[in-house]
């Protein structure tokens, strides 16, 4: 139906690709693996960071600012981190037109400039905790880049957290974990297994990761947001030490979370269709847009005039009178429907005889004739139903496609097809590694839910007391 | 009175070091000419962005985000705009582990990589105006910086916007210079004199720049904000033309125009004084702080208790209760002056049996007995009042340090000691040069409200018609 865009069932892939760029959510740049984010998906993530912000401030955590380029040495300070990040950097080796004595790093994450901070903030049990967030840009140099989900640059926040002892610095970790299951089901309408990464999934130079996976509508998995317990591993490469109450000298405890604009690529590939974008009301840049419809100047006086007076006064960022001259509706219907706004509404001259409109769902296409009178009520009522619909449709969607496997064989025929698996594994690296390179999937997380239930490993038969959670991912 | 402060009067550039830094507004980095912004700093420009973004809003600007590395041919596109900027980048030569093919700099303004991208977005008179605004870091390689006020990365803003004819890219120009002179002194509480840069300071690759001026407490001017008509110039560069209605194509005419984390530094050397910062009630983090007083246990339950009752149904991010145990009234006290919350309020014992609390103002230091019955209103009236005052007493600063000056000897002998110089300037570049070299003061702007006056230029004595803005400046 909407031109240019492939459907998802001829080319998954395709068809993200070309609703991101006829929804104008984002665009490719001259710059390799760098997107430019357009004002419709910039709005979406104007909307994400003032909803996540507030709940961090809810939940105790101001924000800051740390410079941008880390120097070189910085990151070598903790062995595991050097090891996973420097391989990803973009290096400055010039500056001010003369060679730099020491590189400097764009920061792939700022764990190490930070902890070099905190060094001069920290002394006394008095300094902690210290809950400070960052929003910001950061650089990671990707092979294989995709809009929003895989970018060389790419905007987040990320939380830094320090605490006097390991218990303060897990409860912060598993908090903040479920601040992103609560952010990701309520605003995204996207519902996620939260867990913990396997060993060799977690943060280079954490403890243990915790994180939240989402299906995408072709049964992958999408990473969505994830925090980490960094024990004392920062705390020691960056000799950041407390005096207790007791005046014992001791290294801090720390955390680290974050969720970038990744979160819009996991928003489209859940909800969005063959005719484009379906944005949750809750983050919709603008959630109505009036189409007003007339063949002649009397007509189009009539319901602009019309249009104008019901919206006199709502708030002018939840509504747009689409009033331009050079297009006819058939094109404007078009148009918003691609770039996904949750309802539309169309007036007409009949329309203002009868007083009412015809307001159109954008995820379910459906039409309602609603009074004039009263209507923004009713419009508010809608986008509720709106956003709990699309939260039901992707609950359905992940609960009918999770499923229990108990043989490698049916894995192994089955996990190209999409889908969460519940599989029983013993816990080895090896198996870990034998999965990913024969079936193209990993253990996604071990889910904070799963019961105890004892069971053999589905590769080595060896015992094992927990599902874990195995997909494809992106 | 302020620990650690130095005065005013003793040390102008070391007073303002030490309230940045006893302030907990920034602090230095590790990386050279790079701060970090900590929370009491970040907190302002939170508040600074929203309020300005909900006016970029209101005159229809949409936000997006461009790359942040540019490749170095492009900056080498617009002639004025390289020898400008291309001797203070950052350049990443490297990245992912390897050389690149060609260096990416960092970008110093975005103007290059968002008009190579205009030029996809603009084909017709039907896709303009563009009005997009952009939230940013950006790196300019300084030799010498200072918090604030120049710094090797800053936090900014930047509008880009395209345009069908000179008088609406004129007219841009004029009103974003403009929406910053409304900001300035409405949130800022900083009055500014807005005007136009002569040739020499205007932005490389601008027609002509309009700016925003300051005077600091020790009445040197700052540059507070910038507003540029960029005529066709990066039309041309970056090839970009569109078809009018009558099929005619046209290079597309651009504005752009900035403010930056700068203007924190600008806030806090126009209010703040020898006891620490002093921030503006409309862009306070923190408007008020309870500081509880007892001696014994019972006292303490009583005091807490009274004020969480005041409190109870307030927003809680414009209150807090110091409550800490480990530290004494006048610690607390102290520690709220310097970080310049607006209203402290002392409640003890005896208060609670007057029901009433004693309200202490930051600027003015008054104290005010206040019922508890409406005290929010009171103190929602108080920080109006606070507000007004700051504004106007930096009003009578810029208006009695501001002064016609006719002789060029008389200038030589006072711009020393701070000031604003109303002085006739032929426009000649020469003359402007001598000024620069001999008395370290520039042109800082021909104001928009300058009369027609005639007179002769301060330096040569050839005719003119208007007077200029000259000072010493930051």
């Amino acid at each position: 139906m909407a031109k240019g865009i492939t459907k998802r069932s001829d080319d998954y892939s395709q068809w993200y690709i070309d609703v991101v760029l006829k929804g104008e959510m984002a665009d490719y740049s001259p710059v390799k693996g760098c997107m430019v984010i357009r004002p419709n998906g910039y709005g979406v993530w104007e909307n994400i960071q003032r909803n996540l912000d507030r709940m961090f401030k809810e939940t105790g955590h101001v924000n800051a600012y740390f410079p941008m380029l880390i120097p070189e040495s910085f990151l070598k300070k903790e062995a595991e981190h050097v090891e996973g990040f420097a391989p990803e950097c973009a290096v400055v080796t010039h500056a001010g037109g003369k060679l730099l004595e020491e590189p400097l790093v764009i920061r792939p994450t700022s764990e190490t400039i930070i902890w070099a901070m905190y060094k001069n903030w920290i002394n006394s049990y008095r300094d902690l905790p210290i809950l400070i967030n960052q929003w910001a840009n950061v650089c990671r140099w990707e092979m294989r880049t995709r809009l929003f989900l895989r970018t060389t640059e790419f905007l987040w926040q990320e939380g830094h957290t320090a605490h006097a002892t390991h218990e303060e610095a897990e409860e912060e970790t598993y908090k903040m974990v479920h601040v992103y299951k609560t952010f990701a089901e309520e605003y995204l309408a996207m519902p996620v297994i939260a867990g913990k990464k396997t060993d060799q999934e977690k943060f280079a130079g954490a403890l243990h990761t915790y994180c939240i996976e989402a299906m995408m509508q072709d049964g992958r998995a999408l990473q969505a947001g994830t925090s980490h317990h960094l024990g004392q591993n920062f705390a020691k490469a960056f000799d950041v030490k407390f005096q207790d109450a007791e005046k014992n000298l001791t290294y801090v405890h720390a955390s680290s979370w974050g969720v970038s604009t990744r979160l819009i690529g996991a928003l489209i590939m859940t909800h969005s269709d063959d005719n484009g974008l379906v944005i949750p009301p809750k983050l919709a840049p603008l959630p109505v847009v009036f189409v007003p419809i007339w063949r002649n100047d009397d007509e189009k006086a009539t319901v602009l005039g019309r249009a104008r007076e019901i919206t006199a006064d709502w708030d002018p960022l939840f509504f747009k009178i689409d009033d331009r001259d050079q297009y006819k509706p058939g094109y404007k219907f078009a148009e918003w429907e691609v770039k996904g706004i949750p309802i539309r509404i169309e007036i007409g001259p009949r329309d203002c005889q009868n007083n009412e409109v015809v307001v159109v769902r954008r995820d379910t296409s459906e039409k309602i004739t609603m009074p004039m009178n009263g209507l923004i009520t009713n419009l508010r009522k809608l986008l509720e139903d709106i956003q709990a619909n699309l939260f039901n449709v992707a609950k359905h969607r992940l609960d009918t496609h999770t499923r229990d496997c108990v043989s490698y064989e049916e894995y192994v025929a089955n996990v190209e097809e999409g889908g969460f698996y519940r599989i029983h594994w013993c816990g080895d690296r090896a198996c870990e590694d034998r999965l990913k390179e024969e079936t193209r999937s990993t253990i996604r997380c071990i889910p904070f839910d799963a019961p105890e239930e004892s069971g053999v490993c589905m590769l080595c038969g060896k015992p094992s007391s927990r599902r874990v959670i195995a997909a494809q991912a992106y």
